[in-house]
């Protein structure tokens, strides 16, 4: 099933159930009003909602409306966690190949994660604000998971079995913040502003066989200022799937109904044309083509986003049909 | 006020008002039911709250019932928002000084912070369960703030106007596996289990004269295995104050209502006698007495916490009665 947030007024909106294509939608009022309270109670609530769920896509709910993406809040407006991590090494082979650094050999075995605030998200076609456009603005497209509560000390297999939802997320960052910021030790906080989610969430039966080993493999379509940037895959490359990237944070701690974890920005390798690598499927931050401009050139060319930039970010099923609705942001600058 | 959220059996617990002597409590019945709720909508429900504490202090409540710390939760047991900080710069001294660097000039400017897991506290009396004692468990006794909302861009000072509660906070950290973690390059995550807090959260009010300048301006207590370690004075050596805390969160996003800010281990300098550093003052956690016995003897002595170690964590206000109750807990191995 899908679902989404609709604006309310309420910090943590109005949950609805969406139909599959997107079309329609229908408040889930009487079973939740909120998505946090269906993931708190998923295995007493959740039938209901795929009742629901079945009802709308047979065209037959009464109170179903249009379902509009742009009265959208994040599916979880705000959430108890958000860690993201960076699954794709070659992302950050790439980075660091650019600045002449090696990938230790052990972000093969232990992935890189980072705690990230989760206290106020943007829904997908909020506006997001800065005060500069210096700051070095860019998108990353991600894919995010949300889970079940999940135990201290689970293996990756038992922490796959928690995972609730799908998202897309854009996990704005503002590269020109990160050096200084992260010299300082303690990771991300200032270079990492509020993120985006999709218009709805779904279960994992919605992708069908695309959902394998707890990873999704679909394409990733990435589009700046209306130009197609970014058609990655988000399967075949993803070195740590969703269940590694839980039973990480499990190790030490329980993770709690709602948690968001995140697939950091999508990557695939080069392949080779004429002896030289080229990178068909394009890529899903702008950091990753100016490492790939560096590499090539000695130099980004590329720059960061601008007022007035946009993204898109969105992502199709096998049948063509879009699985989460889109992400479609304006950079713009903080007033007051 | 004192708030306290006691065990329901539901993930948020029950809120309860706490008479200013920690000796009777009385729930908050049709005004809300979560400390979150409160927090949402401070103006409108903080002053009923208000109200009955005045009852409550007045002996006048008829519901009250005797208030026992072992029943509560952490007065939020899960929220959107643990942001710690690293306020005490002698603590950062200290430690660096051990291991033979130097702290960065910016540091002096520049809040040292760090974006911490908030869906799964302790409360003041719940065991810290590990899988193994040889992970280096450390306490960190600290002081921290809950928030109203803040918005994107705000003054130090505007930031400490949003201050509603203080609470203890006992920052558990896994020392021996921070090194690895850090190394990385995006801060802590597995090396930070689940922070444990004070029975109750205070409005600023019921501290008095001793909360001036966003500083608490009391002696933070810490009694590990019954010997008292710290007595740590929290007030003027904190190098940057809860606004400065929470506008450097601000700088490029919004802090929305509940979120919790820590001020990092509370950590006071040496006096001179008879030529020789001494910490007459003690320590809140052990790696800062461990980065001692480093500067003195060339190594440390003195181990992390075992299996049965105990810590109690506790602040007493000017008239010397207990202001938060006690933080008392447990290092017990984790089963299953």
């Amino acid at each position: 099933m899908k679902l989404a947030t609709l604006k309310d007024g309420s910090r943590d909106g109005q949950l609805a159930v969406v139909s599959r294509d997107l079309s329609t939608a229908h408040f889930a009022t009487g079973m939740a009003s909120t998505l946090q309270q269906v993931l708190d109670d998923w295995n007493f609530v959740s039938p209901q909602l795929e009742d629901l769920y079945a009802t709308i896509n047979g065209g037959k709910a009464r109170h179903a409306f249009a379902f509009d993406p742009r009265q959208c809040m994040a599916p979880l407006p705000r959430a108890y966690q958000w860690a993201d991590g960076s699954a794709y090494l070659n992302h950050v082979e790439l980075v660091r190949k650019a600045r002449g650094a090696q990938v230790p050999a052990s972000f093969y075995q232990d992935p890189l994660m980072y705690q990230g605030g989760s206290d106020d998200f943007l829904g997908p076609c909020e506006d997001a604000h800065f005060a500069s456009q210096d700051w070095g603005i860019d998108f990353e497209a991600e894919l995010a998971v949300v889970t079940g509560d999940v135990p201290c000390g689970v293996s990756a297999a038992q922490a796959l079995d928690a995972v609730r939802l799908l998202m897309l997320a854009n996990d704005l960052s503002l590269r020109n913040l990160i050096p200084n910021e992260l010299a300082k030790g303690f990771g991300f906080f200032q270079s990492k502003p509020a993120t985006a989610f999709s218009p709805v969430a779904v279960t994992p039966d919605e992708l069908g066989d695309a959902w394998q080993g707890g990873r999704v493999h679909l394409t990733l379509q990435s589009t700046w200022n209306g130009r197609k940037v970014g058609m990655c895959e988000a399967g075949p490359e993803m070195t740590f799937h969703f269940g590694q990237l839980i039973a990480h944070i499990c190790k030490t701690r329980n993770v709690r109904a709602g948690s968001i974890v995140g697939s950091g920005t999508v990557s695939n390798k080069s392949v080779e044309v004429n002896g030289k690598p080229e990178w068909p499927k394009g890529y899903s931050c702008i950091a990753e083509k100016r490492a790939i401009e560096t590499i090539l050139d000695g130099k980004p060319s590329t720059e960061f986003m601008k007022f007035g930039d946009t993204i898109r970010i969105e992502m199709k099923g096998q049948n063509g049909e879009s699985l989460f609705g889109a992400i479609e942001q304006e950079i713009v600058p903080l007033e007051g």
